[in-house]
C-alpha cells in the first residue's frame, strides 16, 4: 500500500467475486473518456494515503471526467512521481494556492489538514469533499451518503466559482446506513444497537502494514512490532483506538450515534454502538439490531434490501453463506445478510442484520467520488 | 495442539498477564496432593481434543484430587501414551465398560459420543459432566455455571453409586452470563442483545491449526487450505458455522437464547444474538447490550462486577485499555470492560459492556472441573 502506483492491494487480501459491480471495458479497445476538456479540474489531497490511493482507483474505475488533476500531499512526498491513467504526475506540496482554479478537491489527509486547508480551498471557489471528521457535525456542511440523503447537497455544484464544503461520513456510519436506510424508510427505525468488526484500513495504510508485519512476527515466535496500535493486533482484537469520552463511548461510536441523526435528519433516533478492531485488512462488518415503529417482516425486509441501490443481499441459510469482509473487499456494494426477525422483540417490529462493506471504498473513497459526481 | 503432552499452546498466542488467577506452587518443593487415595476415580473422554487436553491442564493446575484417572478416546487414539502429572498413561478406547468404577467422567468428544456413552456411564454410577450440547436442554439435566446457579446440582454428589448427568453450558453462554449475572441479580435483565467475536478454538484443535496454516499460506500468496471451514478464515471473519435454523438464527445463537433462560430459571428473559467467528485463537469476545427492569448506574455496575467471583474488570478509559482475547487467553477469569450507560435507553436502565473469556478454559474445561469440584 506504500507504493505510489495506483495498484490494488495484493490479491491475497481480495475476495473471490468479480472486482467491481459495474462492468468495465478493458484492453486496447478501451477508450478513455475521463480526461476531457469539459470535465472539472480536480485535486486529490493526501494522495499517498490508503484512501488517497483509492480515490485514484475509483476515479479511474468510474471514468470520472476531468480536464486536469493535481496530486497533493505533504512536503515530505512532494516531488515524487505517480502514474495515473497512463500519465506521469508529480506530487505537489499542499498549500492554500494549490486550489487556484480547482473545481473539486477530494480531501483525505486527516482532520487538522482539512481544518487548515478546507476553508482556503472554499475561499478560492473549490467544492471540497472532505473525508475527515473535521466538518461533519457543522450544521452548515452537508453530510452525505448519495443513496441516502442526496437532497442535503442539492444546491451545491462544481465550476460555479462558489466554493463549498461537503463532508463524507465516517466509514462505519456509511456501511451501517446503506443497509439500515431502506428499512428505515419503510418502517422507521426507533433504536439501533450496533457492534462493529472494523478492519485495519480504517487506521490507514500503515496499520494494514503493521497487521501484516505483526502476523509474520507472531508466526515466527517473535514479539510483535506495535507502532500504530499499543498492543498486539495479530490474532487479537480490541476496543477501537479512538479516544474514549467522559460518557464512556469512544469517538468512533459517537460518530455512529450523531452522524446517523444528521444524515437521517431525525434527532429522535436512538443509537448505541460498540466499536471493535478485528485483524482483517480492509472491510468492516457490523452486527445491527433494529427496532422499528411499524411492523416489517423479514421477507419484506429482504426484498427491500435486494432492490436497494448499492446493496447486495447475501443470505443463503442453507449453505451458510453470508457476507464476509473478504468477499466485499475491493467491491462497491455493501453486502447484507443474516436478515431475521429479532426473537427478543414482540411482533414484527425488530430485525437483526449483518452488514459488510469495503472500508476504503464505499466507506471512504467511493462515497466521496459519488458525491463529486453529483456536483457535475 | 495435536501434541499429546499436556502443554500450553505456544506462548505467541498467550496474553501478557500472569497465567493463572490462583497462585501456584512450582519447582522441586511442590508436593502433589492431587493423586491420593481418598480422591474420586475420574475419566476424561475425548482426551486428545483441545478441551480434553485442557481438562488435564486444569485438573493439574487446581490440584484436583483423584485416586485414578482414565484417559479415554476413540479407537484411533487408543494405545498412544500420554504424560500427566509426571506419570505415563495409555489412552484406552472408549466403551461402556470404561466407566466401571469411575466416579466422575468429564466428556468432551462431541454430542453423538455423549448421547451414546453418557447414559451408559450414568447406569454404572458415574456422574458425567458433559461439555457437549446433547443434554443441555433436557429438563432433568442441570445446566450449571458454578458462579451462577450452583443450586441446580445441589443433590448430585460423586462416589455415592448413583450416576447423574450435568451439562456444561455453551462457551458463549458461560462467558456472557459470568458478566451479566451479577448485574441481573441487582437490576433484573429484561432483554439482552449479544454480538460475539468467537475464536477458532470453539471448533476444536484442528480449526486452530487451520487458522494458523491458512495465515501462513495467505502471507505467502498461496490459496488457503479450507478443510474445517468452507471459506478463508485468515484475515477474514464469518457468520458462525453452526447450522442455520428455519427462524434464521444459527444453533450457536439459539444456545445463548435458550441456555440463558434455563440457567437463570427465567423464561421471560429476552435474548437475541449474532454469532461471528473471528481470526483469533482461543478466547471469545462479546459485545452485550443490556436492558434492566430496575435502574443501575454504570459506577454501581462496575463495583458489582469488581466484586464478582471469576470476573475481572479491565476498564481504563484514559489509556484505552479494555479486555482483549489475547489478554484472557489461558486465564481463568472472564474480563469485562467498556462498562457504560447505554445512550439509546432512557434513564439508567440500559448498559453496554464488552466481555472476553478463554473459550477452552472458562468456556469449557475450567467450568466443567469447577462443576466436578462441587461433586466432592
Amino acid at each position: 500500500m506504500a507504493s505510489l502506483s495506483v495498484s490494488r492491494p495484493s490479491h491475497i487480501f481480495s475476495g473471490r467475486l468479480p472486482a467491481h459491480s459495474k462492468p468495465r471495458m478493458s484492453g486496447p479497445t478501451r477508450i478513455r473518456m475521463s480526461l476531457r476538456e469539459d470535465g472539472p479540474s480536480i485535486a486529490v489531497v493526501g494522495v499517498t494515503g490508503a484512501v488517497g490511493q483509492e480515490f485514484l482507483s475509483v476515479l479511474s474505475d468510474r471514468d470520472f471526467p476531468y480536464r486536469s488533476i493535481k496530486m497533493l500531499a505533504s512536503k515530505r512526498s512532494a516531488g515524487r512521481r505517480i502514474t495515473f491513467e497512463d500519465r506521469d504526475h508529480v506530487i505537489e506540496e499542499l498549500t492554500a494556492e494549490s486550489f487556484d482554479g480547482v473545481d473539486i478537491a477530494l480531501f483525505s489527509a486527516g482532520g487538522s489538514i482539512s481544518l487548515e486547508f478546507g476553508p482556503a480551498a472554499v475561499a478560492r471557489g473549490t467544492v471540497v469533499v472532505d473525508n475527515s471528521s473535521a466538518f461533519r457535525m457543522d450544521e452548515n456542511v452537508p453530510l452525505v451518503i448519495p443513496e441516502v440523503n442526496p437532497e442535503a447537497m442539492r444546491n451545491i455544484k462544481a465550476g460555479t466559482g462558489k466554493g463549498a464544503l461537503i463532508a463524507n461520513p465516517n466509514c462505519s456510519t456509511i456501511i451501517c446506513l446503506m443497509a439500515a436506510t431502506p428499512l428505515h424508510r419503510r418502517a422507521k427505525v426507533l433504536r439501533m444497537v450496533v457492534s462493529t468488526y472494523q478492519a485495519a484500513s480504517g487506521a490507514g495504510a500503515a496499520a494494514m502494514e503493521e497487521l501484516e508485519l505483526q502476523t509474520r512476527e507472531v508466526l515466527e515466535g517473535k514479539p510483535p512490532t506495535c507502532k500504530i496500535f499499543n498492543q498486539q493486533y495479530a490474532f487479537n482484537l480490541f476496543s477501537h483506538n479512538a479516544s474514549v469520552l467522559s460518557n464512556g463511548y469512544n469517538e468512533e461510536e459517537m460518530k455512529l450515534v450523531k452522524e446517523t441523526r444528521k444524515i437521517w435528519n431525525d434527532n429522535d433516533v436512538k443509537v448505541t454502538a460498540t466499536c471493535i478492531r478485528v485483524p482483517v485488512m480492509r472491510a468492516h462488518a457490523e452486527s445491527v439490531n433494529l427496532q422499528f415503529e411499524r411492523s416489517l417482516d423479514e421477507d419484506t425486509a429482504r426484498d427491500i434490501l435486494k432492490n436497494a441501490t448499492g446493496v447486495v443481499v447475501i443470505d443463503d441459510r442453507e449453505s451458510n453463506h453470508f457476507p464476509t469482509p473478504l468477499e466485499v473487499s475491493n467491491k462497491d456494494d455493501v453486502a447484507v445478510g443474516r436478515i431475521r426477525r429479532d426473537l427478543s422483540q414482540d411482533g414484527n417490529k425488530g430485525l437483526d442484520i449483518f452488514v459488510c462493506g469495503d472500508q476504503i471504498r464505499k466507506g471512504a473513497a467511493l462515497n466521496a467520488i459519488q458525491i463529486a459526481e453529483m456536483l457535475l
